[in-house]
Formats: C-alpha cells, sequence, structure tokens
C-alpha cells in the first residue's frame, strides 16, 4: 500500500461557493437556508468547539435528491457535511472548509417494519425515541441508546453504542444493510435482509463508522427485539470504583445476562444529588437493568446482588416496577445534564475512551489521580460491561489557561488508554477532536490503508473533510 | 467510482513459477512441497468440484515469515491461496491459475488469553475444537460452530457461523481484531481489545469474509464466553416444515435466548435413521440448544415446548445431562456425513443459502417441490434462527446430465433465495462456485465497490485470484 503525502483539503473558492449555492436554492427553494443563524446550527455539537459554520444547508428528501446534491458538489470539489440530529461530541458536523451540510431530518420516515423478521428499514433522519415510539405498539424495540435523542443515521455513522451495548451490541452489530449514496451520486445497496451473510465483502461494516466521509446514507436496515416480558433495574453503592467494576466483571463473566451496567464515580453521585436532590450516598456506584422473564430477572438480581456483597457492595436497592425503575435510573439518564450543577456558568469538553475492562479500574483510577493533580472539575459514568468510559469536565472555555491544562489531561487520558490496548474513543467517534490519534492508536500501516479506503470511494476528498483523518 | 472493465488474472509463466518455487524452496527447506499428493490436498474442497492444485505448498511459522512469501509473490505477481484446514465447501482453496498455497497449520497457537476480559489471541492455523478444549479448563468457550473442525483462520475468512449463530453471532459479531499481511509484505493490526472503539474505519470487519483476496490474516483476537452453567438440548418432530419454522420464529420473537434451533426435514431424519439407526419418525423435527442457569434452562425448555404444541410440534424430549443431550443431538452433527447414506458411492455438491425467516419455510417448500420435480436427492438442514439452510444433493459426479440437471438446479435455488431478499450464501461464502450470482445478489454498483476496495489492497491481483469475483 503506497503511503501518500497528506494534503489539507483545498477550500472551495468564493466563486465556486456561490456557484453551487445558487445551484442549490434553485433547485431546493425554501430547503436550502443561508442565513447564519442556521448555520452556526448546523456547525453545533453538544460538548464545546470552536464553530465553523457550512456555507449552506440543504434539506434532501430522498435518496434521488441526495445524489443530485453529491453530483453538483462532487463536480465542484465543494464539501459535504452529512448532519443527523446533531448530537455528535467531537465536532463531527463543523464545516471547517464550508461547504454544504446536508440535513437528512426530513427524512425521517419508518419505511417498513418486518415483526417475523425482527427488522425494519428506516431513513437516516428518524430519531432512535420516534423509532421506538413508533414500534412499541408491535412489542419491538431498538435497543441501541447513546442517551442523546440521536438519529439512526448519525448512529450508523459513528458506530454508536451506549448503555445497552453490554447486551444488545453496538450499530455495528444491529444494522443489516445500508442504502449509501456515493459522492460520486451512484447509489449502493450494502446488502438484503439475509439476517447473514456470506456474500462478499462486508461493505455494511465498512461504512458503519466513517462519520460521513465515504457518502451518505439514505436508507438502513435494523434488526429488532421483542420488547423483553420483564425488567428490573437497581442501583448498588461500592467502596471504590475497583470494588465495582470488580463486581461488573465477575457478573458478566458468571454469564448473568445483564443489560446495562453503569458506573458512576462519586462526584458523579454528587452532580446528581445537586441536579434532582436524590441524597444518594457519594460513593461509587453500579446502575444495573436485567431484561428476560419475570422468574429470569428476579434471578439475575438476586445474584448479582450476592457477587457485589462480596465485592464490600450494596444494598443492591431493585425494582421491577417501571416507576420504580424509573425513579431509580432517572438519575443515570440525567448525567450529562447533571454535571453542570458542579460548576454552573461552565461549559463542558465531554469525551469517552474504552479499555479491555480488566484495565478498566486501573484507567480510572490514574484519571482521578489526574483529574486532582490538574486541579479540574471531571465527573465519570462509565459503561462498565464494555470498559467504556465518559468524562465531562467542566471548563471555563474562556481562559486560554484552563483551556491549555485541560488540552494536556484530555491527551493524557487519551495515551493512556491507548497504552492500556484500548482506544482513543469507545462510541463518540473521532470527529475534529481525536484526529491526531488515530495513528498512535493504529500505526502508520492501518492508517494507510483507511486513506486508501476513503480516497477509492472518495477521490476528490470532498465528503467531511478535516474529519476522523487527513487523506 | 470507476467501473473497469473485468480482465481474468494472467497465469504466471513456467519460468516465473519455476524462479519463485526454487526461491521458497530455498528459503523454507522442507518446510515447502511441491509432491503432487500434497498439492492435490491442498485445492481439495468438502464438497465435490475440480481439482486446481497450487504450485507449490508453504508452511511458514510466523507473521514475518507469511510477510517474506508476500513479498516474493507480490514481486513475481504469483497467486498465493491461503490455506487453514481446507474444511470449505465452495472451491475456496482451488488454484486455478496455479501458485503458492499457503498452509497456515503451523500458526496454531493460542497466544493469550485474558479471563477477565473474556478474549483470547490465537493464531490461525489453531482449529476450533483444539482451541475450546484449551480453553475449557479455564470455564471459556469460543461459540462459533460451523459443524466441521475449521482454522479460525479460515472460519474469519468465510464469516463462519453455524448452530450457534442465533444466540452467538457468526465470526462478523466475535473477532475483536485482525493481524494481517498485506499482498505488500506490510504487516496491518486492524485494532486493539477493547471491546467496543469507534476510532476510524472499521478494518477488522472488512477482512472478515474476504476469503484470502485481501490479505493473509496471522492473528486473530476472539471473544469468548463462559461456559453456560447448565445447557439444556432436545429434539422435536413437526407436521410440516412451515410448523416448525413457525414454532422457531415464535420462539425468538418472545425473546425466548435459545442458542441453538435447528431445523430437520423428512429427508433429513430418514439419513440419520439410516446412519446411526436412531428410529426417530421422520417427519420434519427440530433440534433445541438452550443456555443459562439450571432454573434458566429448564424455564426455556418448558415454553418452548408449550410453542411447538402450538403448531401442532411435539412431542419436545429434552435433557439436561450431558450424555442425555450427546443422544438427541448427534444425529444433527452427522448431518453431511449422513447424507453419503441416501445414495451410496455418490458425491455431493453441499451448499447453502439464506432469507429472512419469515420466507423460511416458503423457500424450503418451493425447494421440496423443486427437489421433486428434478428427481434428485437432497436433504435439507437449516440454521432456522437465521434463515439459513443447508443441502447435501448426492449426486454421481461423472454423468454430465446428472451434473447439469444439478447445476440447473442449484441455480434455480439461488436465485429464490436472492428474490426473497435474501443471500447466495449465508456461511459457506462465495469461493468458486457463486461468483456468477454476486452482481445478481448486489448489483453492480456495490459489485464495483468490492472490486475497488480489492484493487486498493492487492493492485497486481494476487491473492486468491479466480475467488469471490472477477477484479
Amino acid at each position: 500500500m503506497t503511503a501518500h503525502h497528506s494534503v489539507p483539503f483545498a477550500k472551495p473558492s468564493p466563486e465556486t461557493v456561490a456557484t453551487v449555492v445558487a445551484e442549490l436554492q434553485k433547485r431546493f427553494g425554501n430547503r436550502a437556508a443561508t442565513g447564519m443563524a442556521i448555520r452556526e446550527q448546523h456547525g453545533h455539537t453538544l460538548t464545546w468547539t470552536a464553530n465553523q459554520p457550512p456555507d449552506i444547508v440543504v434539506w434532501p428528501e430522498t435518496t434521488e435528491e441526495v445524489a443530485e446534491i453529491l453530483k453538483l458538489c462532487n463536480a465542484h470539489r465543494m464539501p459535504v457535511i452529512p448532519y443527523g440530529a446533531g448530537t455528535s461530541l467531537e465536532g463531527h458536523v463543523n464545516a471547517p472548509y464550508g461547504g454544504v451540510s446536508v440535513d437528512t431530518s426530513r427524512m425521517n420516515a419508518l419505511v417498513a417494519v418486518h415483526p417475523e423478521d425482527l427488522d425494519c428499514v428506516v431513513q437516516p433522519g428518524i430519531t432512535r425515541k420516534t423509532l421506538n415510539e413508533m414500534l412499541r405498539d408491535q412489542g419491538l424495540f431498538f435497543p441501541i441508546d447513546p442517551g442523546a435523542d440521536a438519529s439512526l443515521g448519525g448512529m450508523v455513522a459513528t458506530r454508536a453504542s451506549g448503555t445497552n451495548a453490554v447486551r444488545y451490541g453496538t450499530m455495528k452489530d444491529n444494522v443489516l444493510s445500508l442504502t449509501v449514496v456515493l459522492p460520486s451520486g451512484e447509489i449502493m445497496k450494502t446488502g438484503g435482509r439475509a439476517k447473514k451473510s456470506s456474500a462478499g465483502y462486508d461493505l455494511t461494516r465498512l461504512f458503519t463508522g466513517t462519520e460521513g466521509t465515504l457518502g451518505i446514507i439514505t436508507e438502513i436496515t435494523l434488526k429488532l427485539y421483542g420488547i423483553p416480558e420483564a425488567i428490573s433495574g437497581g442501583i448498588c453503592p461500592f467502596p471504590s470504583v475497583r470494588a465495582a467494576c470488580d463486581a461488573a466483571i465477575t457478573t458478566i463473566q458468571s454469564g448473568i445476562p445483564v443489560a446495562r451496567v453503569e458506573l458512576a464515580d462519586a462526584l458523579q453521585v454528587k452532580a446528581f444529588n445537586l441536579h434532582a436532590k436524590l441524597g444518594l450516598p457519594e460513593t461509587p456506584m453500579l446502575f444495573l437493568e436485567f431484561h428476560g422473564t419475570e422468574e429470569g430477572v428476579k434471578e439475575q438480581s438476586e445474584r448479582f446482588g450476592e457477587i457485589a456483597a462480596e465485592f464490600g457492595g450494596g444494598p443492591f436497592e431493585w425494582a421491577t416496577k417501571p416507576e420504580e425503575r424509573t425513579r431509580l435510573w432517572q438519575a443515570r439518564h440525567d448525567a450529562y445534564w447533571s454535571a453542570f450543577t458542579l460548576r454552573p456558568g461552565a461549559k463542558t469538553v465531554a469525551t469517552d475512551v474504552c479499555v479491555p475492562i480488566s484495565r478498566l479500574a486501573e484507567c480510572v483510577e490514574e484519571t482521578h489521580r489526574d483529574i486532582e493533580e490538574t486541579g479540574i472539575i471531571a465527573p465519570i459514568v462509565g459503561h462498565v460491561g464494555d470498559g467504556n468510559f465518559h468524562l465531562t469536565p467542566m471548563i471555563d472555555v474562556d481562559s486560554p489557561d484552563e483551556m491549555a491544562r485541560m488540552d494536556a489531561f484530555l491527551d493524557r487520558l487519551v495515551r493512556r488508554a491507548i497504552a492500556m490496548e484500548g482506544t482513543c474513543t469507545g462510541e463518540h467517534g473521532v470527529g475534529q477532536k481525536k484526529m491526531k490519534y488515530l495513528e498512535i492508536e493504529h500505526g502508520p500501516v492501518t492508517l494507510e490503508a483507511m486513506r486508501a479506503v476513503r480516497r477509492t470511494f472518495d477521490p476528490n476528498g470532498i465528503m467531511n473533510p478535516g474529519k476522523v483523518f487527513t487523506v
């Protein structure tokens, strides 16, 4: 594989921008917008990052319209930034070279549901909460839950996962096939509806997690699951992060099919208390959920309670009634927002890393020491079953000194995770902010292989330039 | 994506072959062999296909030795055919252009086991039975079971699955990362040991299922599972294939985490009886297995028994004791070999297809009618939970008339599956025999995308030429 010298994408000239904008306005009328507020909103992500607005936002309604937009942009070497619900966290929807933000929110249909096959076909703009509301009547659900009400297209693009991944896997495990518009405007279907196939290369997985750099996803076939007959949920305090992690590992090793197992550190529990006046003990805490039959979830909950006690944890408070479970889990669902109570007025540069679960306690402990030495406020929540954890550092983004210390802290965090055979991001994706870590994590041969694949699909480099890695 | 005109790979000249063979013999000594018996054995697959032996077989022992072989072959445009255990079914290891068979059977180490992380690192030549014997002491197992004692490298290369896939997924769901030698001789690692990652393109999945056309796999990090506390297994007769399929669908829909659910048609049951004198009723039959706690597998088995009765099936005979389960399941494990009892002296052209499970009964019924009209002997077993089924047609391969009728029958089978939104192969892979169906299944844009990826990784086309698709 021949290494290419990386060159930054060339920002299109003002004349090119004017030409493409005019063409799009003519073609899409009021489904194309150039007002600054809308453009800025389309560069916005949930964490703080310098805003880089696109030149125009377009709302296509069909795969064919997406193809028209891509053909036009490809002909003019105009950047294209796919946009879902804007809930990504690492600067994925920013437009560092300007360009066209393709907002898929009007392509939000549930195209088909096949209950016997436990699958459905959706357009990319549908959000996961809307999808689950539409499926509920049929006793079905789509389990991947990254917290925010993300669009399914965005979830495919970032290879999202979240709290349910320990049982149901991530997006890579739950997408059966995709329809993708390539930069050339060609429309490609990556597979059928069979639950498995060995017929050629796995282009479904190749496109999952490419963050809009190879094409635009316009249709998704998803695996579904029957809503469990019974769910039990609960919370369990532990004397230390290590004790909580060890209890989680033992639970998984002993084959208990836990659906969610979430860690909150003591500072995060303090934030829960401040946010919702819960009066929880401010010590590391596991939040758990079990799915199964009435008998099954009872057995799983009891067995977990015994394991927790072995590691000095407990009491494990659990419930099967929905309102009780909601009470116990509400805090966890509000983790992101509760962090703001720890430093009112601050912004966050939330991020995630992932390590083998045997290294999780060690990684969190080292990070705790680093937080203390750096003198920052950064609560931690973790998907313990996956070895994945999130920091929500609260920061004054107008202080260059604080920003510099935060950058250095985040850099140490990522390098710590990679040194433990982990990854710079477990589920947020690379976006702009993790780009420099891909070569450290993967090495030059692997990165060059990714570059070569990107050049193959997008020879003009128009798709989300300045993201994931430089071509 | 620019379409290229397909050209067949150019067979190397006798001088090139002589040069490469001499170099390899000099470098590898008695780990390089040119005897006809060994060469023919390395082109051999479990089903009948015309044998096309390689020019030489080499047994590397390290990743670096594989890199040396690939560099040499790449420089001389010499075909390379990766070889595991030779259990593939569609002509994967044949050498239509001659070349070097790279036999990985000496790279069979279990490199590391990480019980807390539920993963292990293996070399590609280890077989699944050996791996599971080595893991048993630690209470761990690797669940993917394609029947044959395949090598793990081969299982990755064909995206294998088998009877456990309904619960544990296929190889694509159980490989954490790969070390791959590219045709250039460069060594690439596709990921670390984190359970999930969103750090760049999913090269692990891209390489899984490429049947040795992009490089040679030299190390594999696999997910492991705790051996279930309890297993129950059983068999259940049904009045029809449709009733059996409907019972299986209802079981899965109601969230019963069945570990295996296998269909055998009446002819296959007859073969079981002939093979092992079992005295089973010669009617469609489901073979089931449940994994979990003592309580859990009991509950699952009883619930399945109730569902089976709703569809006119039963009685469901099940057992939790190992020797009892073995008795009930032995027949299913011998399905492939038992088929030969139906026509002693015949050979088989075993194959598989996969459809959405809602179409499985219809697809099997139409295939039964076709079998009858064509006048052939072809028992069916199916992984019902995946919509995947296998035919083992018994045939006189020396009769051109029979072969022609069989080819036409297999062609109708594949087109039938594709027309039902299925795939030409659920788990065997494309090899030589399914090549013509890739464009029918995927369409020209998708096939050209696969071709472009292959050209990107293997610009000289040396990797397993004449397999999967033409470049």
